[in-house]
């Protein structure tokens, strides 16, 4: 039985990308748990764009992590101790386990931890992955904000992230003509080839934005984005009259001092409906969204895809392979 | 009986405010009329901060204006000859008159014209504010995008403008605590005195944002803007859950080569509607609220106020009071 906990703490708030600094690692005991209680060994963690928000000191969705606190994270955690009567040894519970080795399952409403049902054709990532943030976030954002009609035109950014990845998928479940964008034509081919997209466009290539007018010949009804700065400008210029812009993630602007920033002209010009979103809203409709995204995955009509990233240590790393675009599809770190 | 018609026409496009190059007045002979056209004289000209847009090169939801074409204007006119089945000498019209002293009624949709009813109890004026494109797009703007309910909070920036004075005065009729932004002491009290606003703010204190978050202790509901950038951005930071964002104008960045800058950050946090709209997606409903608003003028409950200059050459100089926040209520150029 192991006896010490390493855990990423927050030491200092980052200003660009994580510098060796900003998270410090920590050996400290297995806390010994009291009645009500359960420990879990945290298998996997999912590495998310919105960590770096969480380590910045403005207001957001969620309290900012604070200086000397375990870095929060998503993960994927098996019960190895139980003194809760809901779970027993050798069940597996997703939820905030934060950045470290071992966690203490409280019962608390704010730490609460899903316990995983038992699905034959589902791998464990998946669950912090299709059937886990990445999933929901693609369900609820395209279905509920952008609302697709079969036939219109709906444009993803950071195409083939683990969010974006799903997003395109259903969008062509539901008839959409879909174009992705994303910045490696290794990128570019997964999400044409393997997910079925029905054009890909990298950004770095110079001409990217009459490849985008190409791809687009009818306009842009619905864009979810992802990205914001110059890619979303782009999108925006290309959208229709009274299109929608799902606005999930900006991550172009996360490690920059001023997040976010585009023009709202081409919003009035075209009678834009933009609309922010985080999946929380929709808990109520979790299990429902989660039974349909475990039927399309179970008949093949929605692929994921993980990088893993082995070892706690390189989880600081991990974070910054995000805002370099060198992941495809959901980012994760193994332990 | 005159002959010669003054015009001002698009010399240069303009690359911040309307410098003596950008319009040229020009003398030309009054044309004659043929079969089903009529010629009015323009009394009174519509000054409005789209016509910065119309000057300018790039998509928008008019085609800009030509270099070489009259300038584009809202006006009021008197007929005072007519070929034209419709039109009889003394009628007045409203329509797209243009930056000129007469114009040819010539049928045409999209030069159409409407024909002033008469209301004992409205003056010229009123028709190119109140009964106008400012009360239309104040009514569809908060009534269809922001959807006031009783007891929200309305800001509304450019509050003492054509359109914002009548914005505030619509929210109070719906229930809303209203405050408003404006850059001028007196334009604040005239909102707050004579208005009925709750709260005025003077922009240019430099305490004003904190004199924002005390006005709007329950935060804000609904921001009716039209100035965008950093009133926009300060306001979004007061902004509720779910809030709703009118995006009707960004004043502060006609002027600029990058109009309409401001964060997404706090839509995504916030999980605001952002939507854009012009009131032409409305004409089929003009009726209606015209007449709303015509009743709520004449029992007391909408007031509405003119600033006018006089002449047709103080026009360009016209246009740049209007970014310079000269004017208070509507702006007029009286012929």
């Amino acid at each position: 039985m192991p006896t010490t906990n390493r855990q990423w703490f927050l030491a200092h708030r980052p200003t660009g990308l994580i510098t060796p600094d900003v998270l410090q690692l920590t050996e400290s005991p297995i806390p010994s748990i009291s009645e009500g209680q359960a420990l879990a060994k945290v298998k996997y963690l999912s590495i998310d764009p919105t960590m770096r928000v969480w380590m910045a000191d403005f207001p957001q969705y969620m309290p900012p992590v604070q200086i000397g606190e375990v870095m929060r994270a998503f993960g994927l955690a098996e019960i190895i101790e139980s003194r809760h009567p809901n779970f027993k040894k050798g069940d597996k519970v997703s939820g905030l386990t934060g950045l470290q080795e071992y966690v203490v399952l409280t019962g608390e409403e704010k730490r609460s931890f899903q316990k995983l049902p038992s699905m034959p054709f589902l791998s464990d990532t998946n669950f912090l992955n299709l059937l886990g943030i990445n999933g929901l976030t693609a369900y609820f954002g395209l279905l509920e904000v952008g609302k697709p009609q079969s036939g219109e035109t709906l444009v993803v950014s950071a195409a083939a992230g683990a969010t974006g990845s799903i997003v395109g998928q259903l969008g062509k479940i539901h008839g959409c003509r879909v174009v992705g964008i994303a910045g490696t034509d290794e990128k570019c081919k997964w999400i044409k080839d393997d997910l079925g997209f029905d054009a890909a466009i990298n950004y770095k290539h110079a001409d990217w934005k009459s490849q985008l007018a190409a791809a687009t010949p009818k306009g842009v009804d619905i864009d979810f984005e992802n990205v914001g700065g110059e890619i979303m400008q782009a999108v925006l210029d290309r959208m229709n009259l009274h299109g929608r812009v799902v606005l999930c993630g900006l991550i172009s602007g996360y490690t920059k001092h001023d997040p976010g920033l585009a023009s709202f002209g081409q919003i009035i010009i075209k009678r834009l409906r933009v609309e922010g979103f985080l999946i929380m809203d929709y808990v109520l409709k979790f299990m429902d969204a989660g039974q349909k995204l475990g039927m399309w995955k179970m008949t093949g009509k929605l692929k994921d895809r993980q990088t893993i990233v082995k070892g706690l240590e390189k989880a600081p790393e991990a974070i910054n392979m995000l805002f370099r675009g060198e992941n495809i599809g959901k980012l994760i770190v193994e332990l």
